[in-house]
């Protein structure tokens, strides 16, 4: 087949680098970045790089731009798009996008599918894209208004180039879930990173504090995108965190030590049920 | 010299491992179940187990109790000390230990030193001790009521077995510090795992949620004890990080774009200076 990676940024780049890499099809590039045209070309990421005129010979084209950038693209290009062929995106969050594309792609006989590869870096770009990010990552396939061949098309590419696993869902569920998985967790890591005592903390760090502010650095724009196409769910999970950490604020507060104990079993408690459902403890 | 390790739990197991395979200096231990005192020996990270009135005959003693075991342990034994030894200890807090041992050290003669060794694991117990838990890890000591001799000794022996950098400080400072980069990092890992849809969560994972919730898995004992020690300094840091949180959660109740913009790239600014400051980025 003939695939065309359209945005060669991390996560394009990384898919074009591991197609290319692993698979036997034929890897195209689009990006409005003559730089990154030329090194995905030079590094063997692509076989070439080509126009969206181009995408008519393309079986499938994979979309790894920002949401608004990728509801552009699709909007201005869909007669460019070969009839028949499959299109899937790469966007964090899926119910607004599959609102805005889905019945574009119907009208021009283009079979898309919203998609989620669950794997991603505190850089963006080509120069950070890994032939190995998707590596054991799980990637998500929303079926709202998607054919079963392209779902397969779609899922049997995720596997050749070495995904963990497939995780079959709706764009509704998908969104709710990824508020409190990924979401929340930049909310959290921004928030983390903003108390004074930042400046105090050399010498003072282990592991827990890098883990809780890693995902602090992120493309704010980016991020800014999809916390908009997704803020009713994303606030709810923020309101019950701030709820959960009152509680322990007021146990605290009341150094009441037998409510801050009930409070660590039941973070434990969860934590360790949710470890043991993965068979991981 | 002969140095006593006391308690042989994750912290201790990993100083008596260190110290046998990296150093010449003669390890003993102490613990009250007899299955530790058994593996320690056969694992050679002790060259025998003691007793508490042989800690006389030991020139560095290392207690790694959580913090009320380790005073009492303190009070109890401070009459089986060498006299003009060194004893320092490993606990999460400092000026609640110091407060307590610092006076009957100085009654006994015993140059008493608080440290603060700034490894873990979400994994409690001499089985899941490492001889290189301490590689590259940050070794606190207060300089409270120490003596530069012992303060020296403590951070020789600091250095011979693998850490990566010491930090001298005091106790309030460190507890005060140790709130944000540790304490708080519990609390929130906590809280998070109680959202309700943690239960539909598998496939929607990547790294941050992993990051989010590693510590969420702790012992609710000791951390109690850590927390109401600290009290004070914990629940500023969570009344910051809720007022923070907060931010965000207006921001999205008002589909503020503008302002959620702004919250993350105030995040991701501070971040991206507080990795330049380490020569990171």
């Amino acid at each position: 087949m003939i695939i065309t990676v359209v945005g060669l940024g991390l996560i394009g780049g990384s898919f074009a680098k591991a197609l290319s890499a692993r698979t036997k099809h034929t890897v195209w590039g689009i990006d409005t970045n003559p730089d990154t045209v030329k090194k995905a070309v030079e590094q063997g990421a692509v076989k070439k790089c080509v126009l969206p005129n181009d995408l008519n010979k393309s079986d499938v084209v994979i979309l790894a731009l920002p949401p608004h950038a990728e509801i552009e693209f699709f909007e201005k290009n869909a007669d460019n798009f070969k009839k028949g062929g499959v299109v899937f995106d790469c966007c964090g969050i899926k119910r607004a996008i599959i609102e805005k594309i889905s019945p574009i792609a119907k009208q021009y006989g283009i079979n898309f599918v919203g998609a989620h590869p669950m794997a991603g870096r505190e850089f963006s770009g080509f120069d950070y894209s890994l032939e190995n990010l998707f590596d054991k990552a799980s990637f998500i396939v929303t079926t709202d208004n998607a054919c079963d061949e392209a779902v397969d098309t779609v899922c049997g590419l995720a596997k050749e180039i070495g995904f963990g696993g497939i995780k079959v869902t709706d764009a509704n569920h998908h969104d709710r879930v990824i508020a409190y998985t990924s979401q929340l967790a930049h909310v959290v890591s921004s928030s983390y990173c903003k108390s004074p005592t930042i400046d105090e903390k050399e010498g003072f760090c282990a592991g827990s504090f890098a883990d809780m502010t890693r995902v602090g650095k992120l493309d704010a724009k980016l991020w800014t995108e999809l916390f908009m196409l997704n803020a009713d769910d994303l606030q709810q999970e923020v309101e019950n965190l701030v709820k959960n950490l009152t509680e322990y604020k007021n146990a605290l507060a009341q150094r009441n030590e037998k409510e801050i104990s009930r409070l660590l079993k039941e973070g434990n408690d969860i934590k360790v049920n949710s470890l043991k459902k993965e068979n991981r403890l």
